[in-house]
């Protein structure tokens, strides 16, 4: 298919040298925006909340297109897309982060799992009648999630 | 800053040939999967909802960094990036699917506000412990959202 091109809005700024699993819910960062885009952000002061879209460019490219979430033998062999895990053919991160606060040149957020010098892509205010869902996962997904917001 | 680039891992198949501004609530609508990627999106069927990730390929540009949400004069002047309407400098979409079906080569889906044609960036099932947020959202939003997944 035909390739995407596109330029990201901002970066990630937060200290963070090492992509890890767990623990990510007390980090503070602040997205710098690119100077051409001052005052995109203006409003999201309104938003409790904040959907960060990020290109997790140090990700390690994945061959197969099936693997078990973590490598732990207790979770089901899964295909890359049914599971949240970083490594997909395009490492695009979601992450519903709190709004910090707004400047013209940076939106400063709560809870991006995300490292420092990440490409941003997009932001979206949360809005819950598109974003949050009374969803149904899988059994393996609770023992997976145990921890990942946690210290 | 440093552009990116990306293959989308399918494409959007549900004969909508206009993008509208409401109604998108009953759209069922096939992501056709890369042949390489086949069994992508087993396991799937396990979760209620998928977040899709789309390029909105046919949205026009907008030359401007502020503008009030579809024009209305009702609408605060705010900055695109504290919007939802695809006219961003990224035109990526984000949309949180009933999972209808799974097949090897495509992910089946209900609620997709996207066109025929549309390519798709990545698949992410929803997980409420990431993607579930008690949000507050400023007073022109609910304003602005009736009718938009009414028929």
């Amino acid at each position: 298919m035909d390739m995407i091109h596109m330029e990201p809005i901002g970066v990630v700024r937060n200290g963070v040298t090492e992509a890890v699993d767990e623990g990510w819910g007390e980090v503070t960062s602040e997205i710098v925006l690119r100077p051409d885009l001052a005052g995109i952000v203006d409003g999201m002061e309104g938003f409790s909340h904040v959907l960060v879209v990020t290109w997790l460019h140090e990700t390690p490219a994945v061959p197969e297109v099936k693997r078990r979430p973590r490598g732990r033998n207790d979770m089901p062999v899964l295909g890359l897309l049914a599971q949240r895990a970083r490594h997909r053919p395009n490492p695009i991160g979601i992450t519903a982060c709190e709004v910090v606060a707004v400047a013209p040149d940076r939106l400063t957020v709560r809870g991006l799992d995300a490292i420092d010098g990440t490409p941003v892509l997009d932001l979206k205010p949360y809005f819950p009648a598109f974003d949050r869902r009374e969803a149904m996962v899988p059994e393996w997904v609770d023992r997976l999630m145990s921890g990942y917001f946690a210290k």
